[in-house]
């Protein structure tokens, strides 16, 4: 990831305007979703990747967590993550994902929201996480859809008198380029497939993967997100770590 | 599935000039993804669900498998699938792979070919597959991906110059109604969530998940194919029965 986005204020300026940083995790219409693919969290340790405003870490001291540390590439998001944060039980860490050193601390749960379609290798990224997890322990994560990061154009069209996603390049992986609050973005695309041989390949077994789209009484609330039904914004993957 | 439709005189005649039905599994493009996901077949057990003229039951006895029982509720596939085949090995039954009942008898893989997404209940039958597997056994599949399921129209269109999908209604699983060959042919729309998630809630671990699309060169070989590297045409899985 690229830590000038975050801390690019013309970026932050409008990030910050998202829901989902004005109201943390409530703005977030998939987190019921997240939430229910983590164990319970008493007493355990914690990494959170990517922990922007460390909206994430806090919950997780809420919900009882012992220790979270929170690593994120961005000064400006750690220091107000920082400065919302009283809890002790909470570290923040500079740190950049695509270069992720834990040392031999170990951890029972490692989380991220919305940060690993940053990253050009997340098999590597899976295989530093896995080794900082206790046996058994659990990845939950959140990423953008493939069908998502996929096509050349990103907004939906009008065909036959339908909305429609107008899907292409699904099986060409690699970087895009977006125009995203500010041009030039740079996301990858994998497939679905990619991801959870990743996974699998760096010593988790699967635990579950959901597609997340709006329910149709979220739609109602909220007509722009129809086309979330026509193709999910977001994967939801939970995984456990084999023993070595 | 509906037994009807492959004994229909019109669509069999039609189905019939595929290249898989005319070549077997030379035919297939994606057979060496899923050749891949097999393990090694030498004296061991198999079925074959949906075995069709039975093209991968006598691979199967040609790779040195000890015993394959081919079952498809098609009573002309398998008249033909009888009269190609030799060995011994083979054994062809008919059966509803929605209703399939396996009796005690145990095998070392489960395998099929673009079968299952005609069934209304995936998770019922990857229960009693997993009942007839011994531990470790393995479940080898493919199935039309979901962005082929998924939309209400299936033909390609073309935006802004470049060949697209028009992918709606991803999140909406269940029955869709197509002109394959013949109209009202009845398949299911499920997510690769879905397909997951009713694999591991049957008690199996996933091995691999390929989303299957054309090579460039075979894009340059069959230029029409050239949307099903936007939009992959198949899902292929392979997973292992965990122990009772």
């Amino acid at each position: 990831m690229d830590g000038a986005l975050y801390d690019n204020p013309e970026f932050l300026e409008r990030y910050i305007q998202f829901p989902r940083q004005q109201l943390g995790l409530a703005g977030a219409p998939e987190w019921p979703d997240l939430r229910r693919l983590l164990p319970p969290l008493d007493d355990t340790s914690i990494l959170d990747l990517g922990c922007g405003f460390g909206w994430f870490s806090r919950w997780a001291a809420d919900q009882g967590a012992r220790r979270v540390v929170g690593i994120d590439v961005s000064d400006r998001m750690l220091e107000r993550a920082s400065a919302d944060t009283q809890t002790t039980a909470v570290e923040y860490r500079r740190g950049d994902l695509a270069e992720l050193a834990l040392g031999d601390e170990r951890f029972d749960v490692a989380f991220s929201s919305l940060a690993f379609h940053y990253l050009s290798d997340v098999a590597e990224l899976f295989r530093t996480v896995h080794t900082a997890l206790r046996p058994g322990g659990w990845l939950v994560f959140s990423a953008e859809h493939p069908v998502m990061t996929a096509p050349t154009t990103l907004n939906a069209i009008e065909h036959g008198g339908r909305e429609v996603w107008p899907l292409d390049r699904y099986c060409d992986e690699g970087p895009r380029l977006r125009t995203w609050l500010v041009d030039g973005v740079e996301k990858y695309h994998r497939t679905v497939g990619t991801w959870v041989n990743s996974v699998l390949g760096a010593g988790f077994d699967l635990r579950q993967l959901i597609e997340w789209g709006p329910s149709d009484d979220q739609v109602v609330a909220n007509p722009a997100w129809s086309i979330e039904q026509h193709r999910p914004p977001f994967l939801l993957l939970s995984a456990q770590a084999r023993g070595q």
